[in-house]
């Protein structure tokens, strides 16, 4: 028998497996009003899913401004109080779920790494109802989020692949450039609302509309289901 | 003297020159939850500037099942209300008033042209200062929203150009396929949140961050400023 070399996953979470991204883009954009800042929405949109730290700069670049640190904190302890008062309407994606527990029902290894907060993922796991020992690399346990490839890289270590035999599935740009820096291969999905182009331009060796897409086409990326272990829908 | 081609500009206004996509796309989602209706945040996204009626469309192939009529008027109805309890955090795009009263000092023809009703259009207008006088073309007044070419062929009928005269600027494809089939060039503009390809894909011969920007190079359209006549910033 031959040796395997099974593929494993590594998923973002916002915009990739829960419809989160608008939300949290509302969040910001209330946190910089509060704090009297004024920034387009669509350059927050871009910036979701990046490293609150390189947020930050660009903040300050787009601004104009410096920032002092108890500006930075007063922001985002805003963006989480108002995180907060939506987070109810945060859903999974379309075929999230399913594609989740298809995975684990085949015994493909999957993880899932989030420029997020422990906190705030904790809640959105409950919805996906992601099975206690699957590896959850969140920002708190690393030293640099995205695009730095660290949340890809610790990842994969739990899992115990090469980082070169999982593929990175994001929404954002910042997902496909940790996954180039991590030396995986970077699948993008639409549903955080970035365009096809961009993710391919980031890296993106196929993009997918949603988790429901990407389930239909498992077996581009070379990884085997049989029919039969799909679970009800 | 020779005789003169001047161009004209016609503007779409949400997520053109109104920082207004983001709200829009947040009422539909609430409007969707409110009948019962799921769809991804990132398709409203993608839908917002078309035609209601296509939009509806797009909707009953999405959700897959029909939708009375019933439903379509309670769900306008629904995103009004929702829009209505946000639309004090509309704010003009960076650059939008300062493009619009430049324009307006040096003589160049422009006028505005959206899918969205009269009556959302008007308090937008007033946050822009949109003098009287500026060609206005509304939902209400043309057989049929973008992509048709109906809004941006009576601005230009109202300027008094050729449409092949008129420069169309859009966040949206819906505005670049409309200014296609209306013959005239099309201008990009990030600011409703789609990247930069999706836009050149859909014609846009050239694509601007936002208001600000398209300011600072109206010379690449072939418009004469002088810049004595920068109003104040």
């Amino acid at each position: 028998m031959a040796e395997r070399h099974d593929a494993a996953l590594i998923f973002d979470l916002d915009g990739t497996l829960a419809d989160s991204v608008y939300q949290h883009v509302s969040a910001w954009d209330s946190a910089l009003r509060a704090n009297g800042l004024e920034l387009s929405v669509w350059r927050i949109h871009r910036r979701i899913g990046m490293s609150g730290g390189l947020f930050v700069r660009a903040l300050r670049r787009e601004l104009g401004r410096d920032l002092s640190p108890a500006l930075i904190d007063s922001l985002q302890r805003a963006h989480s109080a108002a995180y907060d008062k939506i987070v109810d309407q945060v859903r999974p994606l379309p075929g999230a779920r399913e594609l989740l527990a298809t995975l684990t029902a085949q015994g493909v290894r999957w993880a899932i790494a989030t420029s997020g907060s422990r906190d705030v993922a904790e809640r959105t796991l409950t919805i996906l109802s992601v099975p206690v020992g699957v590896p959850v690399v969140t920002r708190t346990e690393v030293a640099h989020a995205k695009p730095n490839p660290d949340l890809f890289l610790e990842a994969a270590r739990r899992l115990g692949v090469e980082p070169r035999s999982a593929f990175v599935v994001g929404d954002s740009i910042w997902d496909l450039l940790a996954a180039q820096r991590a030396g995986s291969l970077g699948i993008g999905v639409l549903s955080g609302g970035y365009g096809e182009n961009e993710l391919q331009q980031a890296g993106a060796y196929r993009v997918y509309a949603d988790p429901a897409e990407l389930l239909l086409r498992l077996d581009e990326l070379g990884i085997r289901i049989s029919d039969r272990s799909h679970p009800p829908a």
